[in-house]
């Protein structure tokens, strides 16, 4: 087994996953740069490019991007430039930026106001990710509950 | 149709959904906010409580929320105290907050290390939210493209 990620880091609420998620990538300009370089972006330029960023606040994020795991950096020949490549817990982030996607595409455009869209290999939007429960019903809040540590297990 | 949310603000990136999302809730104090707020908290002190959260910050971050239309506040009898409700774009950010949960569920904990579970109303775990293509299949920041505002349409 790897070491988990931000192993002996303090933790906002240790107990909570969605906190520790947080903790590591919940900040604007971190989530960005993991989008972009879901995107093809490896290099500090690519990353600058796309984000218009100051570069002061773009290395502190690349770093703490390599240092929590989710970047590795790998030095191009010559051995002035590096690039960052997203590592496999990085790449499985997938998943939190396409939520990021569709509830932005739901929520903070006009129907016929153009963005950007993901396609799959045929060029076909991704449908509508949702949660769902073990039978295959949609969940959502309001049917579902979080058990906390230390809770006698039961129904929600 | 409803106005969509932060009409008429500067975005980072107007044209990606996903830098929308984050414009609004892409720090780790509104993300926490938004976890609490499904989780039954509705007050100050109850988002307090669970935060730890110095009360300047607090304040800030739900008057944020409200302003972006995430919640909604009223009065309660006696007009003292204010209680805040996720309005239903606030509730649709359920997907995301499921999908951060899972992230650090995969990520950030070892095995046997305790941490808070999502259950439905059986209280069975929720299973893994992935991404699909339209026709089920798994897909991943690598078998799909994000295709540009004004890019002739075309496969992957």
């Amino acid at each position: 087994m790897t070491t988990p990620l931000g192993s002996g880091r303090e933790w906002t609420d240790p107990l909570c996953p969605v906190a520790r998620t947080v903790d590591l990538v919940g900040d604007r300009w971190s989530l960005l740069i993991v989008r972009d370089a879901m995107d093809g972006a490896s290099t500090f330029t690519d990353f600058q490019q796309r984000l218009g960023i100051a570069r002061n606040i773009l290395t502190d994020r690349l770093r703490k991007l390599v240092d929590q795991g989710i970047l590795t950096t790998s030095t191009l020949p010559g051995g002035k430039r590096h690039t960052y490549q997203l590592t496999a817990p990085g790449q499985d982030l997938f998943t939190l930026i396409v939520a990021l996607r569709q509830w932005g595409e739901r929520h903070t455009f006009t129907p016929d106001e153009p963005h950007s869209t993901l396609v799959d290999h045929t060029g076909t939007p991704l449908p509508q990710l949702r949660p769902e429960n073990h039978r295959g019903d949609p969940v959502t809040a309001e049917t579902t509950r979080v058990r906390k540590v230390g809770e006698v297990r039961g129904p929600a």
